[in-house]
């Protein structure tokens, strides 16, 4: 189900990454190991982000914040540098993609603030250690993920805006298991959004998702959705700050402390 | 157990509150409806807050926040106004109490932010429904809250700072119950920080809460300690920000929200 070469803990990717080895999606490599979406944006824009999450915790659950002007994680990882340990970065520029890179340590500001937060990714370890499987795994494909019509509340300059969501199909059995195992974990998704007819959130077509990839839903099988870490993305489309680095869809941020720390422990 | 004239709903005490008739403790009061801390600060300090509340979610789990300048809540409580419907308000100039006061009319600025955190009474309903008592409701007194020796992570100008808990005694099997149940209530504090001997988080003398009342502790019970919402007040003690409005200790702020919605749901 995963590569013969994958790596033995979060620090080994984030090496890889650093020295432009890595480009792939992070689902399934380092297992064990938390992986987080990234957004950075300029200290004055911090508090209207931060605000958003704040309301919108199920597809924005803030897992660190780095100090303006530093680059370096504390809490995630030990001194990870953001501007290079990722394997792929997005540049948005007033709402506009401009870039996709492997470091941006040319972009960075000395009023630049960091975001990681958490990423469904991180439960899909305790998802296969109760004997279920990943249909995009087992594709060697990146996570579907879309667009929907459920609204996260604005804040600030961020404005209302659509939902994202990851996408992963199973028999009846195996989504009642992973709905009760993904309630454990709050600090990166939770528990789905939504199950089923993927029309019920304004999803018209699951062939062709926004980011990542199709992959086959079996006769018989349910979709689940979880919310998803691409959210702020679609949020920076719609309320075009001036300038905002994240990573790809699929190409996560690694780190330092285990999957079972962010099962829910009150 | 109860006062025969408690309130019927949230509402009912925050327009006793506005009218200067209700001036006691929360506990138990309007049973079935969120209570609510409150930590009002000038705009130029929000970020600080809202990132202390970030690193610091078991004492300060964020409900609610306002926009700059407005009074007024959206999520806990349609419309209520924050500056007189609380039975009982502290001011801090500079770190300093200043002030108890039963309205901030007079006091409130148009760059004022207010931040409503979770309070240990909402959850107190799931445990009386499960058949548990609540010695400092049996007593008719505030719920007992300590400093302890748990640090909380600074953020910006808010500096590294104890840990403020409320603290309710059970016989074991229902102490196991209360961890089993409050679990279930992340967003109101979550399960407890500490259970048993109070000297493991350098509570010296269970007789002499530093905010609330002392209670009986019977032979063979065992004393549950649950991250509280003081917690800002003691930051605000340390840190000293220009000025800092805030609840007094157990005279809490009611919405209009149900309890059994800040169970988790994922």
């Amino acid at each position: 189900m995963r590569d013969a070469d994958t790596f033995n803990s979060g620090r080994e990717l984030r090496l890889a990454a650093r020295s432009g080895a890595f480009h792939r999606p992070t689902s399934g490599e380092a297992p064990g190991y938390v992986q987080a979406n990234l957004v950075i944006l300029p200290r004055d824009w911090a508090y209207d982000f931060l605000l958003f999450a704040q309301r919108n915790p199920k597809p924005c659950p803030v897992l660190e914040v780095g100090e303006a002007g530093s680059p370096e994680t504390a809490i995630l990882a030990d001194r990870a540098d953001i501007r290079t340990d990722l394997p792929l970065y997005r540049v948005y520029e007033k709402g506009e993609l401009v870039e996709e890179t492997g470091e941006i340590l040319s972009r960075w500001r000395d009023d630049f603030v960091f975001f990681l937060l958490g990423c469904s990714f991180t439960f899909e370890t305790a998802l296969l250690q109760a004997g279920l499987r990943l249909r995009h795994q087992e594709e060697g494909v990146n996570v579907p993920m879309y667009r929907t019509n459920l609204v996260c509340r604005g804040a600030q300059r961020f404005l209302d805006s659509p939902m994202v969501v990851s996408m992963r199909p199973f028999a009846p059995a195996d989504a009642i298991r992973a709905v009760e195992i993904t309630r454990e974990y709050p600090a990166v998704h939770g528990s789905p959004v939504h199950l089923g007819d993927p029309a019920g959130i304004g999803i018209a077509d699951m062939g062709a998702p926004e980011w990542g990839d199709a992959v086959t839903i079996r006769e018989g099988e349910i979709p689940l959705f979880w919310a998803c870490g691409i959210t702020p993305q679609l949020a920076a489309l719609v309320s075009r700050p001036p300038l905002m680095i994240t990573h790809a869809p699929g190409y996560m941020f690694l780190g330092d402390r285990a999957d079972h720390e962010f099962r829910l422990s009150g």
